[in-house]
């Protein structure tokens, strides 16, 4: 290894494998058997000096990323390449962000949330626990750009966002909703919501999503065991219980 | 610092701080007080000779960004993370360019304006003052792809461009347009006429749009102050004039 | 040049140049006259150990790429800055990956295809020879996200698919198939179809498409001769000759 630049002052911890010219800031903290690979940079610095950069135990930060100062994450916390997040967000257990994302900042993410790549998150926005964010969707927060007024979304527990969508500023996703690719949200989707086109229309509840091949049936939670761990299958139970739940408003609303 | 790759031959500025592992080619000028962050290259070779790299002074080239030869840029030029300029592009004062965005070469940009992330500017574009381009939004040139036929985009003084736009070959945003979130603009869109949807319809005037929470009305020059320099302040004053003056112009076209 | 870091084991061609901080792992093999540039990784490991990764002679590996283990690529291979090809690909002569385009994995690509920027090509795609994919364009591969269900997309010869669109799991592009920008595809678009909107509509036969200015029409092989080398014709001549049969079949449908 060479050409390695990492702070003696960083706190770096067993089994941690650093790659190629890497940069590691004295504000940072690593936990163990964690994976830096080459050309990436942690604890980049802010424009005004803010708090430390604690990746949890087991990470892994591919090649070409840089994390900000003043960033948080739980275990197992895993990046593409050339992944992007910025000061001030918060981040649970498992958090995966895929390749070119970029977490703009003061964003606080839940457990178990995958995000794939191109994945654009604006600052401020608030995801919750168990969320999918598929590759090139934008979460906004500026509703009258460029404006002071900020605006970030919010996304509850088990919210699924196809690939290409946009999720307007102020949006409020309730647990368990599904945006289909290419779409766009808006306003408050109710629990369990389907919304489908550019006008953010609830066409259906969650549950009645089927696959016509597989007839594999949403939601996803039920099919999809090891994307986690066994010791998050209570949670996933409650939180599948709690958005069957939200079926019979959906039935409601719409006769 | 390890692994500096900087030629002999390049101009370099006072007080210039260059990064790790930073390539900078002979024929490249920094400016005073620039900042070169790691893993970024300045002056990437062409296919065919071509002039000398300039960016001016106060800049910051951010981490992973590769700028190439015969580009120039004036003042205060900015780059996010991994941001890509191809040559034969000329910049004004105070350009920001976010990170994973792409000048595809040939490009003339005027002063302060600002591009967000992702955001891909075609061969050739012509964007003046004040323009505002924000995420994911894409400048086309090829009306029939793939072919030899360049129709660039050309883009006046104070327009906004939301997320997420395409704007068509040929285009021609004159002054003070908005173009909403997710839509696509084509053929020439009159001052400050305001575009929604993907078939580019002129649906406002860009004096009329008003946040409803906030009650804050655009253009947004008069309330967003504090993001130029105080000198611009009379450039933008008379950018506004001219702005609000097209409404009546607009009137007349919508009865 | 310093901080490389090249495996010994590696093959390494005639006249092979590599740039600054470039990683090589112990599997690669580059073919002659091979060009490497700064901040690239070839050769990066995946989770379960792989095949060989091996660059055909007269590639040109652009800065900050990242190519995985198990791709093998013909002559001419270009990347773009900052491309992605994970592990599993196959591709034929000439293939161009353009600046953040992420080749996801087990893709099998054809000879003398061109595949813009930000374009990101699920895992398992099949695509044919001649193909041209703009940016921003999505392959998708997953029909009920998440789940486990691979539908993967397949293009045939001669297809053009314009900036920012999607192209749904499961489709099929038969030969000679143009999506306008912006488009969604899905289902089997039949040969020498033009797909046009979100809906994936085919609104007319490749054929037929004109640009106004400049009366030059499509299919776009006649004239863009210079695209490819002398001895590629013979195959771009067939390949022609059947996209344009295909219209009978699209006059007979449309009728």
């Amino acid at each position: 290894m060479s050409g390695q630049n990492i702070s003696s002052q960083a706190i770096i911890g067993e089994r941690v494998r650093v790659g190629d010219a890497v940069r590691i800031y004295p504000w940072v903290e690593i936990g163990d058997d964690t994976v830096i690979e080459d050309y990436s940079i942690l604890g980049h610095p802010t424009a005004y000096d803010r708090g430390r950069t604690v990746i949890g135990p087991g990470s892994t930060i591919r090649s070409h990323a840089v994390i900000y100062r003043d960033v948080e994450t739980g275990p197992n916390f895993q990046t593409g390449h050339h992944t992007l997040v910025r000061e001030g967000t918060r981040a649970g257990i498992d958090l995966r962000v895929g390749s070119y994302s970029d977490i703009e900042g003061d964003c606080v993410i839940g457990d178990y949330c995958r995000l794939h790549g191109y994945v654009h998150v604006g600052r401020g926005s608030r995801i919750g626990h168990f969320v999918w964010i598929f590759s090139s969707t934008t979460l906004l927060n500026d509703p009258l750009p460029p404006s002071h007024i900020a605006s970030p979304v919010t996304i509850e527990d088990g919210v699924v966002v196809c690939v290409s969508c946009l999720v307007m500023p102020g949006t409020v996703l309730r647990r368990g909703v599904f945006i289909t690719a290419g779409s766009h949200a808006h306003g408050e989707v109710p629990a369990g919501g389907v919304v489908k086109g550019t006008r953010g229309e609830v066409i259906s509840h969650v549950s009645l999503l089927a696959n016509l091949e597989s007839q594999i049936c949403h939601p996803w939670m039920r099919h999809f065991a090891d994307a986690y761990p066994e010791n998050a299958r209570g949670r996933i139970e409650e939180l599948l219980a709690s958005i069957l739940d939200s079926r019979s408003a959906y039935r409601r609303r719409s006769r």
